[in-house]
């Protein structure tokens, strides 16, 4: 159908709706229902009766379509049909309604007693007991599991600068993922700053009641210098996820790409498009690890060194692009990993047609990915950034369990060695039988991932660190929950 | 006993220890241990015997002392008697290990789909709904309901400039009571800022995610110049607790004293101990309820206007002490009426002896009060600030129901009106019943209080802003959460 020309993406779970649809009783009613939505190309989910009275049948068809548009699309196709269309209800709206995170006592307050404990007068003691002794605050208050999601809004998700309170449900989802696969307790932190200089002191000084800051969707060149600028005036991890939680996620699958289809790391022949946050860490990260031919394109084509030229570019160029390639389709042409984190249409599908047999194809922009499987050959390892297709290059792989093992560590910054053992316990997930599924990452729902995240993560920080102490509170007369 | 006479205030919750002792076997040991404990003045609150063994019998003896010197008192007691004491854990501490607060999901993140709802792609979608339409984030986030509780921690609880790292454990426990009392998601803001100016910033940066702003432990002077800074930066409430939820209170409290012993607010004469944030709202508050006659004093004896008088004192000296007492002895001869927020000293007993009849005294420091009950004289009408003692003044009355009721109205600033909404919601709260046993405050455990501060607070601001339409939020395809 016309309709579905334009939307090249799959019916997916973020468009799915529920259409309430009144009609004429007839035997055939349901299946007729589901051709009206089936022949424009969106997926029933599913069909319930709601009500069978005098003014006819009513039932409510849960469908996925692929846009805005193509849910207005099967309405209009329904209403031709001669359905009466009563209620149009999206379940991402629905989901959404109220937020997606609250604040929850984790202690009793029943009674005068416990108040007495939880705030004046008992309280005070505890707030002197830290003011005596900081480090007591990990343990006596949520600081030692509580990480800020910190963002001034100017790069949401694929889309861009949308501002602090349009970041706001992003960051919600966010600290979704970090409690229920890290048990960490996260919170949004939206910052409505102008600078970089004000998103940093703003940051830096909401940080005491928290033991870890994650840096999220912050425009690139911006991040580049917020990261260590924020990171040099806290004693806690400060880690910009857009730029490594999605380089350690992308090198893990790149790990396992090379295991499952016989490549050496050294050897590939790397293509990336879309030099920003994400892509500077992730070149920085191949590099690092070992691949020694890469082209990196930006908008303007194959980033270059030289005057003007911003220095997070000016960095990967000077380490990439040795043949000399021109262009974006003859860089293509035999190459063996095609990295997008840029957007739709930033490369042609027939441009890849052109590289090496059996290519790593991971198409990251969010949420419409640069390609989609089915745009690709048979045997290409496709990979993208959504939830909703096989293996998704997804930070939720990573920053619950890093923080989980950063704040385990009680780690006072982000070194290189604990994103680089994040990376090897991620690809280490994978088992040799997965992997000849076609599967190259891990899903995000076993637990063990983050466990096992959390563990190289820590034991990265406690190797360099083997002298640092874990302190451990003491107060008056002393305190333990040994037994009691 | 000598080691009790040091300990002016009476065994409370807040010191509750449990003592883990162990001794020979004797069928009179526990009411021998017991008598050990009373002896020292401390209060047995329960024993439990932990193992009858060779090595003796283990008991664990909870008690409420009055310090952390009468524990150590209790202990040295209980080994002169030649019982081992093996443990001793504090309650207090022991409450706050981890943290009281977490952060939690509302919303299920059970699979993929729930994933592609909360996240990527989906949450992209609520993004921009949000982006094309600000006031949509009261429905589709957190915000609606969430309240950031703001310090420096320059002024924690009467303990003093702790800074904000020991002033969690407080912001955290008011978190408790924000969602307990009034279903709110309160979170705490810890701010490591060096001025006045630099704390609003970072406030006013990270507004953005909640509907209202609480003020918390701030000092005088800065408080005063923070909050109307704050608010005229601000489209949501700004509420410093520290002035306006004590004044509320506090006055609620002075109608119903009034009220019970048949005094004429505009009759009474009241003197008032300590003009910092709190003191200064209460002064205001009782001067523009209609107390004539009020006399104020500081650490320097009464306050007075003229040159090199802080602002804030001098707007109350210009309103006050009418008929020039020198003393707070003289003034307080013949009150009806005593505030103290201060600290244990700032008066002597003796002094409030020559009020007149049936005096109201509220000793309003924390966590020590100016006097405790028990030095009055029998017919003083007495309110702390303590949770372990009747007729508590405590902000907890008023802030929860303040802004669940501003919340609901979408206020965009605190008014006068809802100032005063909150104080007569709070006095009408105590019955003619209750008011004859001498109870002058609701318990704040009782829910309809919160729930008709909020009544009242809403409506208040919606009679001065009855055009102000509550935006409903509308988004594609229309959503709506009747029936679905």
């Amino acid at each position: 159908m016309d309709e579905t020309a334009v939307h090249p993406g799959p019916p997916g779970a973020s468009y799915t709706v529920t259409i309430r649809v009144t009609a004429h009783p007839h035997p055939a009613l349901l299946p007729r229902l589901g051709q009206a939505v089936s022949s424009v190309g969106a997926v029933v989910v599913g069909m319930d009766l709601v009500e069978v009275g005098a003014a006819g049948t009513t039932v409510d068809l849960t469908l996925q379509a692929t846009s805005e548009e193509h849910v207005a699309t099967v309405t209009a196709a329904l209403e031709r049909a001669d359905y009466r269309v009563r209620h149009v209800s999206d379940r991402t709206f629905l989901y959404h309604l109220g937020g997606k995170i609250e604040v929850t006592p984790r202690v009793a307050v029943r009674t005068r007693q416990d108040l007495a404990l939880a705030y004046t007068p008992g309280v005070g003691r505890v707030a002197s007991a830290i003011a005596r002794r900081p480090s007591d605050a990990w343990a006596l208050t949520a600081k030692g599991s509580s990480v800020a999601i910190a963002t001034d809004g100017s790069a949401v998700l694929g889309l861009g600068n949308l501002g602090p309170l349009a970041a706001l449900p992003v960051m919600e989802g966010k600290a979704l993922l970090f409690k229920h696969f890290g048990g960490i307790n996260a919170y949004p932190l939206c910052m409505n700053t102008a600078t970089p200089e004000a998103l940093v002191d703003a940051i830096a000084a909401a940080a005491p009641g928290f033991g870890g800051v994650n840096l999220e969707d912050i425009a690139a060149p911006a991040c580049f210098w917020v990261e260590p600028e924020l990171q040099s005036r806290l004693d806690i991890p400060v880690f910009h996820d857009d730029q490594h939680g999605t380089a350690a996620v992308v090198l893990a699958a790149v790990l396992n790409g090379c295991r499952m289809t016989g490549r050496e790391l050294s050897a590939v022949r790397a293509v990336l498009v879309g030099v920003g946050a994400a892509g500077t860490a992730v070149a920085e990260a191949l590099l690092d690890a070992g691949v020694g031919d890469l082209c990196a394109f930006d908008v303007d084509g194959i980033i270059t060194d030289g005057p003007g030229v911003q220095p997070h570019h000016a960095r990967i160029a000077a380490r990439c692009n040795q043949r000399g390639f021109k262009t974006l389709s003859a860089a293509l042409e035999g190459a063996d990993l095609f990295i997008g984190t840029s957007r739709r249409g930033a490369v042609e599908p027939s441009m890849l047609a052109g590289m090496a047999p059996r290519p790593l194809v991971f198409a990251l922009a969010n949420p419409e990915p640069e390609v989609f499987g089915e745009e690709m050959a048979e045997g290409a390892v496709v990979a993208t950034g959504r939830s909703d297709f096989p293996n998704q290059i997804n930070n939720s792989l990573c920053f619950p369990g890093f923080f989980k093992g950063a704040l385990a560590a009680r780690a006072a910054y982000v070194t290189p060695a604990m994103k680089s053992a994040a990376t090897r316990a991620i690809a280490a997930c994978v088992s040799d039988e997965e992997l000849a599924l076609g599967v190259i990452v891990p899903s995000m729902f076993q637990a063990r991932v983050h466990e096992q995240v959390a563990a190289a993560v820590a034991a990265a920080w406690e190797a360099e660190h083997p002298g640092t102490p874990v302190p451990v509170p003491q107060s008056f007369a002393g305190w333990s929950d040994d037994g009691l």
